[in-house]
């Protein structure tokens, strides 16, 4: 099925906002084994979009189209659906009483221009917004040579997304004549590069029959995503054809995967903290507060995270914790735990190289996690400028709590160190 | 003059990353007075790309097509161009000796299938690429409707961004027949919102004679970008031009405007802080080290940093402050101060509303900034959830300490605030 996805609106095409939901809605249903094939964006002009929905709808198969679903006067999405499909709009009573519904639970009265928002083209299929007032709708568009399926969608993020999940995903499976269930199974993983990781995992894919499962990656520094998207008649078939791929990722990717699906890897950290009764002392100097920032702010933080101290000087961190000199991460690391009364102490000092920032610039990093009467020490090198040594230090002082708290290495080499 | 933007590759069709770059063109281009109409986004596909060029060749004037200029085998773009133009590629051969001497600077020898890169269609103008290999070239290209100018450039965004101010902009504008030069003042402000800031400067271009001068914003919470674009015969004209406009946004703006053009707002605190020789002590909460991330790491806060303290829990504060209760803001930003021998202490207390995340969530903030013998001290509520609040506490943290440092009130109300 050839998909294609329109953007509108003035604030996308001249950049006053980043276009993240043409990323999200491209992803997903790459996700569930659907492929765009064009992307267009226009602003809020008539011309444009009856144009662009003409392409659209000679090229596709079905369309998805974002935005000019407002009550406002460039809110034209309706009225040009319409248009090029050559029918009216009518009003659709059931959703204008659903949006006044929306406004009478918040104390207020609908204004008069919300109407335009429950007028919808003749003949179209109304998509339920249960997070807004903008309503979707789904209608035939023919263009020169073929039609398509058109699916229109709200610009607010949070509606779209829901949209796209319970309304238009559902429908575009359906069409396509999808068999069964598409399931995704993400495995997060920190310190492997994409090529090492696209390498590691070679013909993992001939272990489910019939091409069932498919392998990707998204890498985002320093972390990086390996997606599994599976086929299968149903939700057990689908498990069973994904088993023994999730299997041997698992197997080679090993310590490597630091959280699943919805986790993060700082939500990892202070889960395990806190289903042991744990608690935690940090210590950071060049990361500026980084790591204290991925933790502390999360919900349950209170009652894990004790204190942090932020230092750029070494005379700083000894006066604040009490003893003579910073030398090894492992004493700051316990005097920092000592001092709050805290399970675990964590230390990350790093020396930076001298000089400007630039490509090569280095650090050296020196870490420590403390309990009571023992620590573990890792020391490496990063290169790569000011940013990244940053990125990548906040990245391995909590991937290090990981390893220490599940009993893993701590100094398993990593591809994004030197040493 | 109708300009078309044209992204290429798979990578940013499937969402794999986010098209940034597209962003960034069409946010320059309306800074230097240029207008984009529509946006085509299609991956490494000949029939697509054969089909998109041709389009764009119909309905604009210009054309800026990004990415597929590489060296491996799934870079189309110079051999379509070629196709859709009716003639062939041929050798550049000034641009393969460039980029011999790419690799020979690096110590390496050229791989063979770089040559594609020299490959150009017959009758193209060569743009210049001083940081990479992908070099652009600039083609006349028909479509039905009419002729465009194409400009091809590299996907790599730094390459792209050098190659769109030196080589792509001015082309533009001589196309475009704009007289002499185009420049554009950036103010940064805090505190107002995009409908304050948009009603408190009505009419302020009419202050420049001939629509001399365009007023444009870009909000990014919590803070809003002020843009001026002036147009003059040259840079004294049009500085002067911009004279007037400028003075009357800044009387109206006042001491919301928090930095200008390239400077961040932590940028200013740190430069003011530096430039009379004064020393910072921190004290944060639920912010949880995102105001120490903000200032620590940046070249030279190692001489004005001294220390950060991140705690959840006011038991913590006393403690590592030796204070017998964490009351008064004041009294915490006072302790820190002295506990380090800085000259200033600053304290963000956040208490939390009860409850899950909801949109209705909010937070008091106790703010206090103590120096030798006196303290300043703001109290408000931030309502909007818990990232919201985050965001907002420690924007507000920065602002306050800049008002501070630049002798200006503390405690102004702002638009964000609930009090």
């Amino acid at each position: 099925m050839r998909i294609e996805i329109i953007c509108t609106g003035d604030e996308v095409l001249t950049g006053k906002i980043v276009n993240t939901n043409f990323t999200h809605m491209t992803q997903r249903l790459e996700d569930v084994g659907l492929s765009v094939i064009w992307g267009t964006t226009v602003g809020d002009d008539r011309a444009s979009l009856a144009s662009a929905f003409r392409l659209a709808a000679g090229r596709a198969d079905a369309v998805i189209v974002n935005g000019g679903l407002g009550p406002t006067v460039d809110d034209l999405s309706q009225e040009i659906a319409a248009e090029v499909a050559g029918v009216e709009l009518v009003l659709d009573s059931a959703w204008l009483t659903t949006m006044e519904g929306f406004f009478a639970r918040r104390g207020r009265q609908m204004p008069p221009n919300n109407t335009k928002q429950a007028m919808l083209p003749a003949g179209s299929e109304r998509l339920d917004n249960p997070v807004g007032t903008a309503c979707g709708f789904a209608l035939d568009i023919a263009g020169e040579g073929g039609t398509a399926r058109f699916f229109f969608t709200p610009g607010v993020p949070r509606e779209l997304r829901r949209m796209l999940e319970e309304q238009i995903i559902p429908r575009l499976l359906a069409r396509a004549g999808t068999p069964g269930v598409i399931l995704l199974k993400r495995l997060h993983g920190y310190g492997l590069g994409e090529s090492h990781v696209d390498s590691l995992l070679t013909g993992v894919e001939a272990l489910a029959p019939e091409g069932a499962v498919k392998l990707g990656f998204r890498a985002h520094y320093p972390q990086i995503e390996t997606k599994l998207t599976v086929r299968g008649a149903d939700r057990a078939d689908a498990l069973a054809r994904l088993a023994p791929v999730e299997a041997e990722v698992r197997r080679r990717l090993g310590n490597f995967i630091v959280a699943e699906d919805d986790e993060t890897l700082e939500g990892v950290v202070l889960a395990a903290l806190r289903q042991a009764g744990f608690s935690l002392a940090l210590v950071e100097t060049f990361t500026a507060g980084q790591v204290a920032a991925r933790l502390a702010h999360l919900p349950a933080a209170e009652a894990v995270f004790r204190r942090g101290l932020v230092a750029r000087d070494a005379a700083q961190i000894a006066t604040a914790l009490g003893i003579t000199q910073v030398g090894e991460a492992a004493v700051v690391a316990e005097a920092a735990r000592a001092a709050c009364g805290a399970t675990h102490g964590l230390a990350v000092l790093i020396a930076l190289d001298e000089g400007d920032d630039r490509l090569d610039l280095g650090a050296t990093i020196d870490l420590a996690i403390a309990i009571e009467g023992r620590a573990v020490t890792r020391t490496t090198r990063i290169l790569g400028g000011r940013e990244w040594i940053r990125l990548g230090a906040t990245e391995l002082a909590l991937d290090c709590l990981r390893r220490f708290l599940h009993g893993l290495p701590v100094d398993e080499r990593i591809d994004f160190e030197k040493r």
